[in-house]
């Protein structure tokens, strides 16, 4: 049983740290972007050094008090905010943000969790590099939590997730100690991959305090396509087109639904639409190139194969940057749009490729049974990894429907189980998904993370609660 | 303590396996390449299904058994093979040698552990895709050892290691449990990263019995060329420059050392050599391209831009697929000539690769100053991972400098910590390498290690005395 983090605690570890590096926890600590879930007043720790979170760690380790790590606040499935138990000490490296170096001929950037992932990409576009990870809230999110929740967006499809942008870590680990694993190498096979683990583990194995980063070379030309496809299952018939004319360049490959664009023009009439009537369904392609390569060339050559093949009916290539921008920001406005129409659940699921047609089939068909609900069915499905939505009916409003949401949810989890998916695909599990974890998750599996979360944390002081029950 | 697999043991086993599961080891299976450890007679199980496996895993916890995997028996670190101690059971998966499934759709293969690399290859080449890991031994090494060993091989820099390429994996954990984790996904953030944690334990955590691979699209065409450097910080200029004018299609850049062409001259005479008079340094690099890049012209443009800058004194870019092979045959006949040749040493080591120049100058340096040896450095620099082999003196022979070898060793993987290198690139740490992962290791990340090992594997049945001391 963990025990608060009370006065005693909070003077006995200010003795340890230098003046000022516990504070009250400001009101941003204590919120999370749904408002599902609310933190209590307590006191933040906002350490300067790896030898600080150290410090920190151990202290609460003897005394077993808990430790709620907040990196930018961002996550959706609220890892960040714990609403109940002993009150926990928060943890937050907005001070250690800096860039320890810049290595362009090694491609790798060494930047400490602090850092926002729009300064980590700024870096390396200084060098002349890119770093890939790519995602709504880049200005805000950090390294640490991208890290730690082991963040996605839209290159995945070409440069994978976080842990794969990963090299070496340096982090805490729940009884204090320091693994000193900022390593450079891309090769290195002496031992457990510790640094995989740690990722992803929404800070219940330790604190991730700095990271070595994967940099590429920066693509010389872009381009961007808006095609209109008959269905989903055109649509990855298309990406497999795309990977055979185009190779990995294809940077992003996203499914844009009638339903959403229809969104869009009631509640953003302001936003240029790109078609004068909403398709039901369409994709956004992007390509990023070398200078030898024409990009808005592949992409007419690929939509005239593709329109040849009977895959697209319609569709745009984006003549300059500024259309590029245009394209870009239906997809991006899809979010706003769905929020000023106030959805009844939000998901963030993946099946595999081969499933989705089907699967979008079936949940349509049971979901159109439950009630006369709107779906938008929208993201990242070169990635597998769809947000599948569910409105209220036109004119209808979300709070008329809250009874549904629990039923909804279980129906989409059902099926995206029956087709071999993830009711998680990016955001993790937080404390939001922990029941589905438990549901849905391998018992051999989860009987595995039991046993690795006791042997690493055997007080449970590492973000309680979160990812697995306390 | 462990038991030894007894008669008793084994007839246990049997009443719960299908006749013919249980036979005495043949001598391939007692042995490896390096011929410095030996296994003893005893028995090897071949199951042919996963819960065969289980059960073999349940009985041998149960009676607290030891479990030797053995997968294609070409691990140089004697993974495989366990020389002292209470006899253990020897377990091969190569009746479970079925590819489950490929999806080019999806860009994946679910194929078991004992399906041969080249097997897998050739699966996804026949749905016109790529498994890209390549490796020497590709013909008789196997799915299951591949990840296991998180293998590597001479397209890690465009596609990654072997723990990169993998989705999911089926396991049985060291208790005997299944883990159903054949997933096709690209995102999936529902829990620790076992996948990761299993791939590179060297069967010290479980065994992989199936997994689901990531495949790529096939390159259209390739090119290769062979460039003479004055130096390796000049072929690391080389790499940044090709970086930046190819982009990511740079799929392997090695490096060769004049002392290596000398040896294949001598000791291989009947091959043919690109250059009159080996030049003391030469990179080979190879491009993958889509059908709308000329590899040979971007290979021709590098080539002209490197010597502008300095980077590259001569070169050869191959015209035709033959004169590719022929480039080719210099690299993959480097480990034939050095046997041939007798090394006192190999090694298999990673540093930065802002760090190779410092760390050849200060090994060549500190080596020359043991005795008049020959180093011959080459590898997969693109990776920062360099084969730095040291050979007798012109006419010595590698017995009379056994003593050397200890020092020897000490002295390079001194310089390598001394340069954040790894002592251990691509071919873990199994028995051979014990010592140096706990002279050299993290002690916080060995802490780590140690209690997952004691968690997961309580019994300490799974390959013991690998990666960490029994």
């Amino acid at each position: 049983m963990l025990n608060p983090c009370d006065e005693g605690f909070l003077s006995r570890l200010a003795a340890l740290l230098p003046d000022g590096t516990l504070r009250p926890a400001e009101p941003r600590h204590l919120e999370e972007p749904r408002g599902l879930y609310r933190g209590r007043p307590g006191s933040v720790a906002m350490p300067g050094s790896v030898e600080e979170v150290s410090a920190i760690v151990r202290a609460a380790a003897a005394d077993r008090v808990g430790i709620v790590p907040w990196s930018g606040g961002t996550g959706l499935v609220s890892g960040q905010v714990m609403p109940e138990g002993p009150l926990p000490l928060l943890l937050s490296l907005q001070r250690m943000s800096r860039v320890r170096g810049v290595y362009p001929t090694e491609n790798v950037l060494v930047a400490e969790a602090g850092v926002t992932l729009l300064a980590a990409q700024q870096a390396a576009e200084a060098a002349g590099r890119l770093y890939p990870l790519s995602l709504a809230s880049e200005g805000t999110c950090t390294i640490g939590g991208t890290l730690s929740t082991n963040a996605g967006g839209v290159q995945v499809l070409r440069y994978g997730n976080a842990r794969e942008l990963c090299l070496g870590l340096e982090a805490v680990l729940p009884e204090g100690s320091v693994w000193h694993g900022l390593r450079r190498l891309r090769k290195d096979n002496t031992g457990y991959d510790l640094r995989g683990l740690l990722i992803g583990a929404e800070g219940t194995l330790g604190v991730i305090t700095a990271a070595s980063l994967k940099l590429f070379p920066r693509p010389a030309r872009h381009g961007t396509a808006l095609l209109v496809v008959p269905s989903p299952a055109a649509a990855l018939a298309l990406l497999s087109l795309a990977g055979e004319r185009v190779g990995t360049s294809v940077t992003a490959f996203e499914l844009i639904s009638g339903t959403g664009l229809r969104f869009q023009r009631q509640v953003l009439p302001q936003l240029r639409q790109p078609f004068a009537e909403p398709p039901d369904w369409s994709v956004l392609v992007d390509l990023g190139t070398e200078a030898d390569r024409d990009p808005v060339a592949l992409l007419e050559d690929l939509f005239a194969a593709a329109l040849d093949a009977g895959l697209v009916s319609d569709g745009l290539v984006a003549a300059s940057e500024a259309q590029r921008q245009d394209f870009w920001a239906v997809r991006e406005n899809m979010n706003e749009a769905n929020r000023r129409v106030g959805a009844i659940l939000s998901n963030d699921i993946s099946v595999p490729l081969g499933l989705i047609p089907g699967f979008i089939d079936a949940a349509t068909a049971e979901i159109a049974r439950s009630g006369p609900f709107r779906i938008n069915c929208f993201g990242h499905v070169g990635d597998g990894n769809l947000h599948f939505n569910i409105f209220p009916e036109e004119g209808g409003t979300r709070a008329a429907h809250d009874a549904a949401r629990g039923p909804l949810m279980r129906l989409v989890n059902d099926l995206v189980a029956a087709h071999d998916g993830s009711f998680s695909a990016e955001h993790g599990v937080g404390r939001a998904k922990v029941g589905e974890l438990e549901r849905y998750g391998d018992p051999a599996k989860l009987a595995a993370m039991r046993a690795i979360k006791a042997a690493l944390d055997p007080a449970g002081i590492m973000n309680p609660g979160a990812v697995l029950r306390g």
